[in-house]
């Protein structure tokens, strides 16, 4: 087909294997179009149905759609939009904020939308999909009735794709902080300049989780503005939200007043240090949260990123008292599911102490991780219980 | 110590790395005793607590205190059994069946305690611990006012300890069957003669999982007697129970009729036959189970067990209206998680839809899964979503 992008056998494979994603490399003819949706054809000139094209990236194309007779138009994005927030309505019920698109594991890939309250945050992270921004927009404004929408187009990745990174405002209005409500738990997103798309929308199950069995005294060791401390304090006696930031204590110390909740300590410092220094001084814990930020940004960092998370989660489980529960997480990509499961056994090994896998978590139903697409899925967890 | 077991440098390693178990050759000086517990020594005459002995076995000592203090006796069995029960009371209000001691993962090797309602099913998996059966039936029948004690002492472990493999009463009165009720379903439970300790208790929370998101025209597709089934029955419009079993589908129907549910249809027929078939006459269902015996059961069955998981797999994805969700699992030890995941993968892959995983399950509270143990764990599941 004229215009089309013609790909290599292994592009073929790949996407025989349930994966989107052509590289530069496995493009044999470059479509003659600017960035946008192009038609995609096999070697032999087999047709493979369309994707994003991405004239500068690495990720060269993207397939959205695999029936032929399904070009996509506006009113395509109309409706692949409508089925990905279609399907979060069972979320609603429980809180106000959750992912609406996530990418790949939509078959959006490169969209992300997240809903906070009645605003929505947007990231458009390819050329391909930057190019449908004006569909994207109208049809996001009339499916949900949002009041504005903020681009967050600020992540490393719209560089790769030679798109200027910047936060602009695409429609209405999308004020500083807007309340989340999470299984009623309350505080406050940053859309415009938070972590993420203004808060870890993906760990609102875990915080449930964890929230649901605290008790006694408990600790939140990366707290940032305190999501998991809030759902800590409902059934602990008293909870130390740990941060070496003290503006995100200062947040922690206004959500806690704002859930009326008087039982948060915010304690500033170096989780590594204190948690050591708290060991030395024989001090114990019921219950404790280990979510880091992301210590392996990049596939080359995972040694040096195994080491850390081993040291904090093996300081964390010689902190837990006898029977004890520790949620742990890893929200680094290149960590596999594996290395993780692996670095806790070691950690294990090395307190002396025997621990339970009490449950694994994975990515919630707004945050879907395909199986084969690993790129879908970054977050892991794990409950364990002190049997000792 | 006079006595003692003294055991390699290689063993000390693997104690130290969080493991209980000497294997035979391992053992530097054999204790003079008879099968029991026994003092351990490293090569150096360093103390290292004490071990169940099983001259016989390969699996020779199994530690069980490292406290030199705590000489384990009548009293101690006493308090282990209780520290174990107790950490079972969670599930009380839940059901009346659950494990209340799970070996190794208790801190408790080779010993398995399952209960019944009023009445417990034990299995003594070791020369060492068998050698303690008086103790432990006194302590069990005063902890838990149990009215009877059967021993499902058939597994082929036994025989590899050089015990005799046998059913047999050990205390009080054990009936044919037993009515098992959790989260509001009710089941007979078979301790005499039925798979396990008489039903699969380790599957509990995943049957009330996908009890509860279950909808529509559902399959569960190694039923034995009927446990998915019932709860999937709750919810979905109808279920069709598939066995190769007559017995089994039996018990299927009288299952159904005790909780009064008129819409699961017994199939009797081999799963894999019967899947292919109906994909080919273009049924589809909204809810699947596959939850099958364990393919692999030794290590050199791997390569055999994987492409069994992986066809049936793949038939029930294929089978999957959109949308439609499929929990799996595998109760096999030598299929690690990390297997599982790739099978399911491949899987999807072939079935050339794209599956988001919704939920991963191992063991639930009352089957410890040790981290350094991989023993202790086998139970493997994933709950995935058809997303088109």
């Amino acid at each position: 087909m004229e215009g089309a992008a013609v790909v290599s056998r292994r592009a073929v494979q790949r996407l025989r294997g349930g994966h989107p994603w052509v590289f530069r490399s496995d493009v044999e003819r470059r479509p003659s179009q600017t960035a946008g949706i192009v038609p995609l054809e096999g070697p032999d000139g087999a047709p493979l149905g369309y994707a994003l094209w991405s004239p500068l990236s690495e990720i060269s194309l993207r397939r959205v759609e695999t029936d032929l007779s399904r070009t996509p138009d506006a009113a395509w994005w109309h409706e692949k939009l409508r089925a990905a927030i279609a399907r979060r309505a069972p979320l609603a019920g429980e809180a106000n904020a959750y992912r609406l698109v996530h990418g790949e594991g939509d078959g959006l890939p490169s969209l992300v939308v997240d809903k906070y309250g009645d605003v929505l945050v947007i990231q458009l992270l390819s050329a391909g999909v930057d190019a449908w921004t004006d569909a994207i927009v109208s049809s996001l404004v009339e499916l949900t009735g949002c009041t504005g929408i903020l681009a967050r187009n600020d992540p490393a990745a719209r560089g790769r794709e030679g798109l200027p990174r910047e936060v602009k405002l695409l429609y209405g209005e999308v004020p500083r902080t807007v309340e989340v409500v999470e299984h009623g738990v309350r505080y406050l997103a940053a859309p415009w300049d938070g972590q993420k798309t203004g808060a870890f929308l993906d760990q609102r199950e875990n915080r449930v989780l964890i929230g649901s069995l605290a008790r006694g005294q408990a600790l939140d060791c990366f707290a940032y503005h305190g999501s998991f401390a809030l759902h800590l304090a409902k059934k602990a006696d008293q909870v130390f939200a740990l941060d070496v930031s003290a503006p995100a204590l200062a947040r922690v110390h206004e959500h806690a007043e704002r859930n009326g909740l008087t039982n948060i300590e915010p304690v500033e410092g170096d989780a590594f240090d204190i948690l050591r220094a708290w060991y030395k001084e024989g001090r114990r814990f019921d219950t404790i949260v280990v979510d880091p930020p992301a210590f392996a940004k990049t596939k080359s960092a995972i040694d040096g990123a195994l080491r850390g998370y081993k040291d904090i989660n093996l300081q964390a489980m010689r902190l837990l008292a006898p029977g004890g529960l520790l949620f742990t997480a890893s929200c680094s990509f290149h960590l596999s599911r594996g290395h993780f499961f692996e670095m806790l056994q070691d950690a294990s090994a090395d307190s002396g102490r025997a621990f339970a896998l009490r449950a694994i978590t994975g990515q919630p139903l707004d945050h879907p991780e395909l199986i084969t697409v690993p790129e879908t899925g970054y977050l892991k967890g794990a409950l364990l219980e002190a049997m000792s």
